[in-house]
């Protein structure tokens, strides 16, 4: 493809995408392909002369566009949401025409330089404290592909740490500290680092947060068998419920165990910390005050194209410590000299995209105040649904909202309740049928054996139209499935 | 950003990119910037309102620009090249229009489907054999970011599968294999799971490649010790000197020692095997033997942008069994099934870019044919850069050229000749002036105490002209060394 041709199919590329933003909201959310659909539909080999490249993009709507799950659509309540703005796009579309792989200062200065730069600003935008910031040499931010990278980046700097101070400790007594609620990064870090970890047990009374006294049990247990706990991956905003640790006793605690790093997952809450008014139910004075690491992506909930997950530490050298790996062939005069930063020391990887020009795209096109606007929104339509929820008759909240996150079942009101089994069975109904659908998502959880159904919100384009329509499905859905299920167990309300 | 807004600045950029490769050419490779250079021009936080997007772009023109070092500039021959078209870019482009974590099948049916299907494309192309593709549902391909990340996940496969088969062994005892010319991943790996590492001798005599009775003397030692060697990773063109273990000796020894996994790092040398006549050069053969895993960066020399990385296994199960994570919010009707793919098993993180598009879009756009014409034409080109070096009385190759990859060093023909210590003074003086021009790269490696200079072909828009006025660059530069060199040492020839 030579530059015109270029030309020719990028305005092309751009007016598609145009014309799928317009029509987005008449799609349907999820896919309705079975397994293989694609495997049937394409070639088994690559061809052996290059084709057309019209007929390639032809192609993309006919048989990648049909099995897509819209994630920005504005009816995607699913999961969590996944950043999805135009500036980012264009961020990568710039960075791809000037591909590098970034692995040092050298290998594209203005790489590493505008990832320190940004790194601060969304710092000091979600009120980390200075130490997390890059320019004070000593911690410093660097943005990772998940926050899963970022936890076992975590865990391989709190572990480097802990064994220098600890030598004769064998790995086999090292423990991984996360809680029954953590997300799957933390099990993962454990096999992945094959390293035990310990789920410490959190309680719906306490709406799911890790407690001091739980944590101090665990340690003087823990401790007293030989076993050496050396970090905690505490979490601000849950998967499952959008639970928050409690940092500040947690923070209480470790003061007594100096050498475990306290590394906070805030992989989808943290960004709402650019508003005063959730730094508190964020707990960002005790990150402030105990982290040693912080994480949260902004692709997340912070407007910004996957992959881009922010990741501060509060010392940089135990980082580097563990991570430094500088063979002949990598070296240069300003690496050599300690001027500059060299990221390939604050992951796994060698090569790393050029990802801060979307960052910086996003932060400069939406400013502060657009982060929060649209922070606001989406807590306010989170807060809407919610109390939809808690007004009907139908449903009920499983656990209190969580900033934009709602967490509901299906709870007929009857007397006496309907047991927690039958409950669970009804809420399978409820939920097989919402996910049958192709116009709404929705995702399922697990609450200490409640089954449940999560509503987060987070699209751009999602307004209160899309929450209310949601709720007149679910209602459609709810009356369904106790019909459904009253048949099928004989139950009567 | 609006739709309309998003259509102006997206030709716009379009638009700018052209003109970028317009002038290529004639832009300097390397940033002349010193570090700090940003920091110093940016404001120290993000704007509190969002700016206007004109802005923006003019600033990443002004700023951004002259700080980048262009890995796709014609005189681009440092470390690797870096892949780099516009089909790729396109991909990255229709990608990012609609993304998605795509950790598991549902969370986009064609993310998964076009990720096997395109991984199966690719194995087919570069001959290896078939129980590597996703198609037999025994083994399969999936993309990684990076090589490093793909030893990683081979390493953690291979500790798995091996503690299972030894539970009794501590992780103490255990041994990654490496030589002394594996890539840095390989230390890494071992830092990163805090895992023993051994370098294996390789010598000059060998050209720098692992043989079977270097392994087979390390594997009676280490185990006489009671130590547990569970994986080699092999390398097919190591990154100093283009290197190619001895697989098949390798794999003969290995047939002693079942338990011990194989994986072959192919990052940069892999893509070659497209080629049928490059595939004996790349142990082809002895990879489908004995390989457990093997990978190659198609952001490397395979004409698809950072990041890419191909990674193939021959036992699927053993990545999962080491990897698997699935708790309730994870779990779909598919997954539970087994009848799909969940590729968040396959990798660290659990969101996933749709980076299959992208490499979707250049396989049909070049073809087999198109790859091959690419690979045939930067080897020539190493050729003829090869042929210049063995031709001048200045230069001297310090290894046979591999591929497109050339190793030399200034070495003056002298009667005694100049001993190993002065001759490594002078090219680092010859290396010192050529790395401070902006107008062409290269990169420095030693090789067992041998300073030398590395020249790697790639960039798609490299011709005979380029190298040769490489070549002119070189002399004019290696004189002035020579003579500043003389000067300061007194050595005369």
């Amino acid at each position: 493809m030579d530059i015109e041709q270029f030309r020719r199919a990028g305005h092309e590329a751009i007016d598609r995408i145009c014309e799928y933003y317009y029509t987005l909201q008449d799609r349907p959310v999820t896919a309705r392909v079975e397994p293989g659909y694609l495997r049937r539909a394409l070639p088994s080999e690559a061809p052996q002369t290059g084709e057309n490249f019209d007929l390639i993009t032809q192609d993309y709507e006919k048989y990648i566009m049909p099995g897509l799950t819209l994630w920005h659509h504005p009816s995607f309540f699913a999961y969590f949401p996944t950043g999805s703005t135009f500036e980012a796009v264009l961020g990568d579309l710039y960075s791809g025409s000037v591909p590098n792989p970034g692995f040092n200062w050298s290998a594209s200065p203005a790489s590493t330089e505008l990832e320190t730069v940004v790194m601060d600003w969304a710092a000091k935008m979600l009120g980390l404290d200075s130490s997390f910031r890059n320019c004070a040499n000593v911690g410093g931010g660097v943005i990772q592909t998940t926050a899963s990278e970022a936890a076992l980046v975590a865990v391989v700097a709190a572990r480097s740490r802990y064994t220098k101070q600890h030598p004769d400790v064998s790995s086999e007594k090292l423990l991984i500290y996360i809680t029954t609620q953590t997300h799957s990064l933390g099990k993962k870090a454990g096999l992945v680092l094959g390293l035990n970890v310990r789920a410490l047990e959190v309680t719906v009374e306490d709406n799911f947060a890790l407690r001091g006294d739980t944590l101090r049990r665990a340690l003087e247990d823990d401790c007293a068998a030989g076993l050496h706990p050396f970090i905690l991956i505490g979490t601000v905003g849950t998967t499952s419920s959008g639970a928050v640790d409690c940092l500040g006793e947690i923070g209480l605690v470790l003061e007594d165990y100096p050498f475990i790093w306290l590394h906070v997952d805030a992989a989808w809450a943290g960004i709402a910390m650019v508003c005063p008014e959730y730094r508190d139910v964020c707990a960002l004075g005790d990150i402030n005050k105990y982290g040693d690491s912080f994480c949260t992506n902004f692709h997340k909930w912070g407007l910004v194209n996957f992959d881009c997950s922010g990741f501060w530490v509060r010392d940089r050298a135990s980082l580097i410590d563990a991570l430094d790996v500088t063979p002949e062939f990598l070296r240069t005069k300003h690496g050599d000299a300690g001027t500059v930063i060299d990221y390939r020391n604050w992951h796994f990887g060698l090569g790393r995209k050029f990802r801060s020009l979307k960052l910086w795209f996003v932060l400069r096109s939406f400013g502060v105040e657009g982060f929060q606007r649209y922070i606001r929104e989406t807590v306010k339509l989170g807060n809407m649904f919610a109390s939809l929820i808690r007004e009907s008759t139908e449903f009920a909240l499983v656990t209190p909202p969580s900033l934009a996150l709602t967490v509901f079942r299906l709870e007929p009101r009857a007397s006496p309740p309907v047991p927690l089994a039958k409950l669970n069975e009804l809420n399978r109904v409820f939920y097989a049928r919402v996910s049958a659908r192709s116009d709404i998502a929705f995702t399922q959880t697990d609450l200490s054996g409640t089954f449940c159904v999560r509503m987060a919100v987070g699209a751009t384009r999602t307004s209160e139209d899309h929450v209310k329509h949601a709720y007149e499905i679910l209602c459609l859905e709810g009356k369904a499935a106790l019909e459904e299920w009253q048949c099928a167990t004989g139950e009567v309300q």
